[in-house]
């Protein structure tokens, strides 16, 4: 059988949307996972210490022998990689756009509020977090926008394997380095078929 | 004598901090390094084309013999250079400590305007443009924000140069990756004693 080497993602278990195909909670779908595995032996799972450290926020502390068994903690070796030039292009492209569709919804909230309406002040806290919303999703939404997602692109080029992730913009930025993402429903046949 | 590569930025003949070195404004600037530059033998100077392109915009048309002997539009290799991954992750974590200044500004903005004072529509755009202006200074100020930036800073890197400009985040940014810079009174120095 093919072997696989697998770079785990924390939205596979944390995401509704993905975890749904493993558990209730992210702890139980972490827990079902981790059951499974052991009878999986072609694949090997991979998860850098950043994205451990992410994990456990929503699962609490994972045992040490299935941790270390389990998920091999390689750091990627992030001060000697080199990345194509090409991929900082598009980056810093992607960023300038985004950037112009904040100002442009700073603008609209700021023209928002007309004196006439006399906003209250829980309207204006409602209307707080809907700025907020609207801004993460331009500024956030289908870009690398932490470490992290930085980190399991570097490990899985690194070690040539394969990215587990729900989340779009790391899917978008794994493609452009030719890097293959599998989705959880993919990642529950490989591992529960085996 | 020792031999210079420079790599021009647009900013040394544009922004009026520098250009006064050399001239009244960005044409009469060039200009004047451009008739000095033949007794320099010890220099050469470089441009990105995406850089030159931008400088025309400030200077018009540069006559043929003069753009072709003196600035060599070397385009710098992207699509084949490689550059440290440690340098993503800090532009990566740059960008996003500032896409949350950005939405504190806009939340400041959206607060700002009370029912009560009734601005006027001429006091609301004087705020839209005080708004623009803050957001772009927090967002942009200090970084690599485009192509051309970058551009810059590969073709530096590739023919080992140093890189002539007075722009805060490309000095920020090109000393990360070891490239010598230089500001426009030095410039003028190493051009002018020749």
């Amino acid at each position: 059988m093919k072997s696989f080497k697998i770079v785990l993602d924390t939205s596979i278990f944390v995401n509704p949307d993905s975890r749904h195909f493993f558990g209730k909670n992210p702890k139980e779908a972490l827990e079902n996972f981790f059951n499974h595995l052991p009878e999986a032996k072609h694949i090997s799972c991979y998860m850098p210490p950043s994205v451990y450290e992410e994990l456990t926020q929503f699962t609490g502390k994972i045992p040490a022998v299935e941790k270390s068994l389990l998920i091999n903690k390689t750091p990627p070796s992030s001060y000697e990689s080199l990345v194509p030039a090409i991929l900082v292009y598009e980056l810093i492209e992607e960023i300038r756009l985004r950037i112009n569709k904040g100002l442009r919804i700073a603008e609209k909230y700021h023209r928002k509020e007309k004196p006439a309406s006399s906003p209250t002040e829980e309207e204006k806290e409602r209307q707080i977090k809907q700025l907020r919303q609207e801004y993460r999703t331009a500024l956030r939404e289908g870009i690398i926008d932490s470490k992290e997602d930085f980190d399991l692109i570097l490990l899985a080029r690194e070690i040539k394997g394969s990215l587990a992730t729900s989340d779009k913009g790391l899917i978008i930025w794994a493609q452009k380095l030719g890097i293959p993402c599998i989705g959880a429903e993919e990642l529950k046949e490989l591992v529960y078929s085996a």
